[in-house]
């Protein structure tokens, strides 16, 4: 296999920082993902302005690519922030400051994890793994059930097929969690 | 939200070793994923059977739960090995043992990644990361493309929408990873 044997499926997690000057910028992180009930993890090569971001700042955020902001998200992926500065403006996302932490949150993406940076630990395969306490969350209304949960059909969150090099979306409930296997209990 | 804040997608990994005595073992972890081009990161309870295993002999598998097996996933993940020591078999799943690692892969599990331990360390969160290298890669035919990549669409992976207490299946494909984005540059 061309990219090498992968988990599947692998999230496309939006990172979101402030440069020391305050521009909001943002990355794109295939390699993380949930570590603890209230932890989130990233793994990410050393030369990144988000490390950079992270380190100054301690704070960041954890949006989700959704089926509407395939192209911008991937554009965040492509090109770096130590080269391109206003890549978020380029991508055409609108930025905002987090509630509970000095990051940007992006109006165009409905659902963000707002962090506080636990620690950066330089790991044996020459990256870093960034883990984040979250401190808060912030959701449009609009992706939200009645009874105020995270609806994922309307987030329509998406994921990286790296055999593929594709984006597919969330696909539909095909089961209850904690109920279905007691069936063979 | 009942759960917490959660990253999505979540994957539902399958973790399969060798009891002391030779009976295989597996369990579901949505807390884990890549964490570099070869390896897997897992973080578990400190109690649990595939800990002990794992811990002895330094090697486990990670298979994909998938639309057809969301049954035996789920029911592994809701009994532990140290209480139902052949909830394999209870399972309805067929283990073989894998080609490069001491552990075991299951014929129901269509994709496995085959692990070598690389280490455990106790996290600040009262949990365990397991993180080990990818030496091996086993696939069932059906899954495969006519030119050898796993394809998504055949294997139909599974993810654990926490919100909502339910697996999903993967769905379409909805953009091109690494040129989408260049639409923008």
């Amino acid at each position: 296999m061309k990219r090498g044997p992968v988990v599947t499926p692998l999230p496309v997690l939006l990172v979101g920082t402030y440069d020391e000057d305050g521009t909001p910028n943002l990355m794109n992180v295939a390699w993380g993902g949930q570590c603890s009930e209230k932890h989130v993890a990233l793994n990410i090569g050393h030369v990144r302005k988000t490390r950079d971001n992270i380190e100054r700042t301690h704070e960041f955020t954890v949006s989700f690519a959704t089926a509407d902001t395939v192209v911008p998200a991937d554009y965040v992926g492509i090109v770096s922030g130590l080269k391109v500065k206003d890549k978020v403006a380029r991508a055409g996302l609108h930025a905002q400051k987090a509630q509970t932490v000095n990051a940007p949150v992006f109006d165009e993406l409905p659902l963000t994890l707002e962090c506080r940076l636990d620690e950066i630990v330089e790991t044996k395969t020459e990256e870093i793994r960034i883990t984040g306490e979250i401190v808060g969350m912030s959701a449009d209304e609009s992706i939200l059930t009645e009874d105020g949960k995270v609806d994922l059909a309307k987030l329509r969150p998406i994921m990286f097929d790296s055999a593929q090099n594709k984006y597919r979306v969330i696909g539909d409930i095909v089961g209850d969690a904690f109920k279905d296997g007691l069936k063979l209990k």
